[in-house]
């Protein structure tokens, strides 16, 4: 079996860009990587995740929310992850199950011991071998993401997710802080506030290290 | 608190048609009605739908296919369902909670007690108060679909689960009943082999009995 690795952090954190980079490494050291995202690895994805950001959609219920994220996950896993782990692979995932733990658990509220139950049965039982969480302070996670949102064509491109007050994106953090506790030998704490540069060095080293110790 | 009255059944079973003609009737009667289906009866809904019933769709798996009826669920119970209850109105749906049950369960064959977890989750452990199960044979119900369809403007407009074989559906056919045996008090079973009028006669006596014996 190959290794599922998941990126996992508040918006604005730069997992997406940290993932592109260390995947272009990885290939040039010859690792067999698939490369994909949650809600939108797949074709269904993508248009459960087109209902999911649409900012148009306020009244989408915290329940629908979540039902949402794990028939994604649930596609994502039987069509893309689960084959490619039997082919050996090294997955590397943006966002998987700590996510909705994280926004739908802590920042929607809802019941932990019943997200924990629908991660569970929409992944299979999968659980990551490594998750590399990109850990900062919400103020500058946020202020990232509006610049990145300004540099694109559509200024005000913000999504749902985006839309939220400050003390949403605050119990996310404490979400994923709360996983990391409770689960320290399958996480890495990266410290996402410094320079990319800084954060690759770290997360090549991160996932070099635990490929090898695994072969 | 108002009624929440379901409709259930097979593909072709005359649901449908039986809904818009006692919904008439009804109103005539001056009972305060609010008319919905699953899963389209909010705009979130109707999107959920167009994944679930696109026939391009033949691989999406079943966790994803019940995720996403349980999440129409969720949406359209606190959208449109609670709210109509709490005015005290009479909630006509086209299919609830035991269409997952059959279909999903008995259909795609997915753990029984997990979709009862999910389905109470999703209807905030909301019951109809009666249900009117519209049986007959499979062979006949699916005849009745495709000759409803050959009436359409695109003859071949069959959805994903129309597209299924027989036993998928004599499957559900056995689900409701297995449900009827469980809840007798709950159902009404209509044969609904009979013609249209005959039919309607039985379901205006159900639900105006049902409606005069709560008030």
């Amino acid at each position: 079996m190959g290794k599922l690795i998941t990126f996992e952090g508040i918006e604005g954190s730069g997992k997406s860009t940290q993932i592109k980079l260390v995947a272009e490494y990885l290939s040039r050291k010859n690792v067999e990587l698939v490369v994909t995202q949650e809600p939108s690895g797949t074709d269904i994805g993508r248009k459960i995740g087109s209902i999911l950001f649409n900012r148009g959609h306020g009244h989408l219920c915290a329940e629908a929310e979540m039902f949402l994220f794990c028939a994604a996950r649930a596609q994502h896993v039987r069509e893309i992850i689960m084959p490619a782990l039997e082919q050996n692979k090294v997955v590397l995932c943006d966002r998987f199950s700590d996510a909705t733990y994280a926004y739908q658990g802590f920042g929607r509220g809802l019941n932990q011991e019943f997200i924990r139950l629908m991660n569970d049965y929409s992944a299979m039982l999968l659980k990551p071998d490594l998750t590399l969480l990109f850990d900062l302070p919400v103020e500058i996670g946020l202020e990232r993401a509006t610049a990145r949102n300004n540099k694109l064509k559509e200024p005000a491109a913000t999504d749902r997710f985006e839309r939220e007050n400050m003390d949403f994106h605050r119990r996310i953090r404490e979400g994923y802080l709360d996983i990391l506790k409770r689960e320290p030998q399958r996480f890495r704490l990266i410290d996402a506030g410094r320079d990319v540069e800084a954060i690759q060095k770290e997360v090549r080293r991160c996932i070099g290290d635990f490929i090898n110790l695994c072969d």
